[in-house]
């Protein structure tokens, strides 16, 4: 039988020189959209709208009576009730309830994947990095590992999780891709020095200067402390079941 | 003294997010532009005319009297005189003599950073790495190493490369940069076994596909056997004294 192919897409930039209709799009930013998704999802939040403009964000949040949350520019947004930060979402404030979340490169991932014709979109990071792996190797479909990066730059921590994954499927899969050669590298090279390493990276440093956040990005690069799928249904993410 | 930036740019997709215009820009095609570059000029070529278009290609060649060369998504494109490998620009061939070349991925870029207002262009490959190195070096000025990649896509051939500049340059600039500090540390992974490394790439399983070229691509990642720096001066490229 023939292997599925994986690909990893190191920049939004990027996306669309691949064909990834009929394929697993997976949106990676670990610091920290997609690290706070998976995180509000497992704390009991039934849904997400990820929105990539504020006013939308505001206005949504109002008609769906949700909790609004994000960030731009790794800064807070006057008028939402909250940032992007995993430790905002307690089950207090979002079990039971939907949440719409806008930020500077995660969301808005997802809604140019969809505008490319995404099939079907998940979102990934450290903490629910065993449901993504899960996923992928049922599915026996083509993967595109997406990395969200910070304004369309190359971004480490994205890229590690892309070689996370890779580490643990890349049998299963057919892999011509340099991207994803070099993800794995990096991973081998660092996954005992995580913690310590990913200090080094350009996003540690933006989102440390605006706010002392060490502890929230050391939790976003924690293997499986949010064991949850979410998946997007053209509107919202919600947990699927594995 | 502050030291100036080094950044090292992925995709030709991603050049338009830097300020390249007061800055030393480095175009890297190590498959095979900026190896066949180097090479001409090291073995007397006298100019060569990086052009983007194949048409114009021949025109130029034909009005400036000059030898033709390039390919296009790895070809040899019909109507040129040679390919784009370095084995072609022996010294019997170029010395004394302008070439126009065009290529997929390397001479195009550097039309690119002209658009985007370069000032200073110059192009690298293992086979001139000391001459980049030194140029740097001596700039004082900011550095971006931009690699060709193949159709956008990011190659690894060329970000070895920048990971080898980055390797001994690294004390001269300030660098924060995921880019860049992603390819020295896959530089010093794999430096002991590049010329095994290197075929695992996807570039080389595309052009030992065509042609039977493991020779040829060996070469291009061969450090310092044409040791000259090739600068661009708005029209053509030529030799810069060191």
């Amino acid at each position: 039988m023939t292997k599925p192919s994986l690909f990893t897409i190191i920049s939004p930039r990027l996306l669309d020189l691949y064909n990834i209709q009929d394929a697993i799009v997976v949106v990676i930013d670990v610091f920290r959209a997609t690290s706070s998704i998976a995180v509000a999802l497992h704390r009991g939040c039934k849904a997400i709208y990820p929105v990539d403009d504020v006013e939308y964000a505001l206005k949504l949040a109002t008609e769906l009576n949700a909790i609004s949350a994000g960030e731009r520019d790794g800064k807070i947004i006057p008028g939402l009730m909250y940032g992007n930060s995993p430790s905002d979402f307690t089950a207090d404030i979002v079990a039971g309830k939907e949440l719409v979340l806008t930020t500077t490169n995660g969301t808005k991932l997802i809604q140019q994947a969809l505008k490319l014709g995404a099939q079907e979109i998940i979102t990934g990071s450290f903490v629910n990095l065993s449901a993504v792996i899960e996923c992928i190797t049922k599915a026996q479909k083509n993967v595109y590992l997406c990395c969200a990066g910070w304004k369309n730059r190359f971004n480490l921590e994205d890229f590690l999780f892309a070689g996370a994954v890779i580490d643990q499927v890349k049998n299963n899969f057919t892999i011509h891709c340099d991207s994803s050669l070099n993800a794995e590298n990096m991973y081998q090279l660092h996954k005992n020095d995580l913690k310590q390493f990913i200090q080094l990276t350009t996003h540690w440093h933006r989102l440390n200067s605006y706010h002392n956040v060490a502890e929230d990005l050391l939790f976003c690069v924690s293997p499986d402390v949010a064991p949850v799928l979410p998946k997007y249904d053209g509107v919202k993410l919600i947990c699927q079941e594995l």
